[in-house]
């Protein structure tokens, strides 16, 4: 990007922000509370040669703003969606400062459900089964939205075999017939939509609920003979039911449940007793995407 | 207890085992699979003088024995309750081992719940909403059984209030007459239930599952003054309701949520939009007990 | 400790404080600077029935005061040391806050070194090697400092062995003649100073940088059957050379290094690759005291 | 990459391999041991189409297998540096498999230092100072090699200003004369050398250890005017000292420290007093390129 004709260097891709602002929205329906609890982290780029070379921050929007800007606009706009807050923060950053031509806003979502029995109106318990991200990112000219959803922990408890596999000199692994298939789903979904004139946006909740659903019906599903097989199988459903989205990365580790030999005390282990390993995992990542589609999500996202 | 002459210092209270054990039991009910996942630490004492002396192991079970006598049990005995998993364990460390006269059982229960839609048999998600612990300790005359949960997560977004403190030189905190009260609830709480002859022991699943609805009842249903209120409400509501229970801890960090001044930006707020602090935060602990009762939960124990 | 009559439920042991106050204090000799940085929790126990039954806070310091405290003591003050830190914190609550009987200050301390090169005099990086830990506990009568440190990873390569050990149905490991011994020291120790008249405070400093050393050494020239005996190796050459330190408890995660079978590849493994297990892992604790002294550190104190 | 003309969806990048595999090395040099702490991770590419559609394995090496591989070579080529091990390792499963076209390894090093005293030969404590990290990636052709450390937390305590930025309706920050400038440092480095004939490989070690000089160096010595100034100096000092080196990014979190207000307790703070924040921080990423080299290192790989 820049030149500094006096030295070897020079300085590439850069961008800065407030990471992990941490607001909680809450909105009165009369007596009834509603709330929306997110953690959104600001990324900008733009014109920052200077501020790299010589500290002069002239183009610098302190990232303090960025934090302020987002309280503002909860108060102003509320949160309807993390896309739809994403997608105001980054139009607003690029079209209010010259300097900032791009913006990238990642939100996650942290969902709570009533509790206190009939007639609670304020009171709320977190909620787990993962947990709901999007991206936005806004240069002035274009947008891509990017949804996803991460800590999802899913097991299948049968229907999943690993066998017919190479075999090398290193290769000691017993083919399985019947074994536990268990991840933690990390993924990220890409949207057609980039905010053309006359494009319709997707309903981001419906989107985000729908696209769930699928991921999860898909893994409990597939009869598996691989991971890599559950993993497409996931995707493609995506794929195939979601028209507004054109690409899908998933980031699965295998959550490996090894069965117990209870064969030195005399029982049989007949796929009863796991032990539930934390590492070494196996780590299953790929893309699928709607034919004519460009991949564009990176490989590392998943993996944040 | 040890003495040893030549020296001055001595052994005082000491214990061993295997921790975090991970044992996941897949039960069959024809196609229909039911899943047990746990988390389970043994602590062993006795007569362990040598083997800290001199390093004589004879003594010693190992604790890898400790790990294969988790995975057997869950074979030989299934898990219907972590309560009742761990009395097995408890008795029978206790009972087959003559040098060891006291074992603690600690463990931590992870939820699932089905998914993939109607049929599905044999897949799960990992729930959130806390996560079941217990703690069963045996020494050969009496038992002890503490159960409770950690990390469930909950917010009233009103009808919480603080002030009428007292005030010194370093007191500058406003008076608060509607804030958000949110909190992570760690608690233990204690069965009168000693395993005496004749005596019956509680349902433990029903006894958590009606205790933990109780706390987030009293959570919920308590306009607040102070979270010194909310918890002894949520506590004295647990004796009050299960007399099953003689005891309880709770341990409730004060989880802040600031109100953001957006005067700056010519914006009101009106408990409408809040920065979720992270550190410090408020720390409120107390036992609650039944009258008579006498106080058994370590002050820690909450805090693990 | 207080009694409800028209209930069944009562109050017993509680405590309330802010928790970890995040304080970093620089101290100018010139151009050259130091840091001091410190992680602060205080719990206050006292006259607080009131603030349960009915949120009356007439009685309560609010914990934003107590945070307050911190950093106008760090001012004032200084921070010479966590230990005389924490006395001026214990003290000032207790002396200055009539409802208030007894506090309990525990402190972390993250050590910093210089880097930069000959003359840097205000760069500093981060150091492992452990983290230092304080409690002080004054009520008024009397003070108690426990000190320690936790998170100091260390490991022994050979000279350990294990067995000899009881063997059971479910007992399947084979003996080790040489293993790898590591473990994550956690520590706590405590001083019979008490603050009585006439008597000297202990060089908190000295006695923290020398009983760390002594625990390091202890665990290097330990020949060791047993980690019970390496740990009562520590916790004995501590008693034996601090005559300032009363009482010591160690809790030592056995932190499995498992020797790889390589034989299937037509490879020795003489004790060379090791597989550096996670979960489970053995779990030793012990308390060693002076002869005569009386055992006052909660077992939990080590876990947490 | 594959098609599937019955499908809407097609698959697009994807890997596999054994993630998190932790090894550890002891060397005998007579009584003297060493060391080799690593944590190692193979990701693998090429013909994988079929196992993604139907299941079939034919083409897929288990992760099981690439972690005794991992186990294996650490037996027969030793550990000499992280780079040369991932080399081995790269090279060996692209060369030995048929469909297998990519191999990316990851290593994590955990470093240790001597303890007990003098003459002790095998006793070792964990060091902190940041973890060193590598990547190599081989795919038949070229070779690619990245290295860099993450976790360096190092903090400057004054000689940091920050003032002269853009101002909206959102920006409330007061501009800052003497601030404290701290960060954790993540940094990913990539070498020109690419294994071509002829070629001469860097000396990794010494590299890694003059690369992490400079960078320190750099932190300390810069007076700095932003935290993006403070990145590019550390950047560009080290494509102008280390000729081996093409290009370098660095994440670097703006951990704030903010001067307590201590005047409504009537004291001075003249920059002695800071509470360390945790969220929200400013987050300042770039990529520094020695003049012509091509931007490589992705932009997700410093926040992993």
């Amino acid at each position: 990007m820049s030149e500094n004709p006096a030295r070897t260097a020079r300085l590439g891709q850069n961008q800065y922000g407030k990471a992990e602002t941490r607001v909680v929205r809450i909105t009165r329906d009369g007596d009834r509370h509603h709330i929306k609890d997110l953690n959104v982290s600001v990324a900008l780029s733009g014109d920052m040669d200077d501020v790299h070379h010589s500290g002069s921050n002239a183009n610098v929007l302190p990232t303090d703003t960025t934090k302020n800007t987002v309280y503002a606009f909860a108060k102003e706009h509320g949160i309807s969606s993390p896309e739809e807050f994403g997608l105001l923060l980054a139009r607003h950053f690029v079209t209010s400062q010259e300097p900032i031509r791009r913006a990238r806003i990642r939100i996650e979502e942290y969902s709570w459900e009533r509790i206190g029995g009939p007639g609670t109106q304020h009171s709320f318990a977190r909620t787990g089964g993962g947990t709901r991200v999007a991206q936005v990112v806004h240069d002035g000219e274009g947008t891509e939205v990017v949804a996803g959803l991460k800590d999802l922990t899913v097991l299948n408890s049968t229907d999943s075999e690993f066998w017919g596999y190479r075999k090398d000199r290193y290769t000691t692994l017993p083919e399985a017939h019947d074994r536990i298939l268990a991840t933690d789903v990390s993924t990220r979904w890409r949207y057609s939509w980039a905010d053309a004139e006359g494009e319709t946006a997707p309903d981001w909740d419906a989107s985000y609920r729908e696209t769930r659903r699928h991921l999860l019906d898909a893994f409990a599903q597939t009869y598996s003979f691989s991971l890599q097989q559950t993993l497409y199988g996931m995707g493609s459903r995506v794929i195939e039911n979601r028209p507004e989205i054109d690409e899908i990365r998933l980031s699965l580790p295998n959550k490996h449940h090894f069965l117990v030999d209870l064969s030195p005390f005399g029982l049989e282990n007949d796929n009863e007793v796991y032990f539930a390993a934390d590492r070494p995992y196996g780590l299953i990542e790929a893309t699928v995407l709607r034919d004519g589609a460009e991949a564009r999500i990176p490989a590392e996202l998943t993996n944040l």
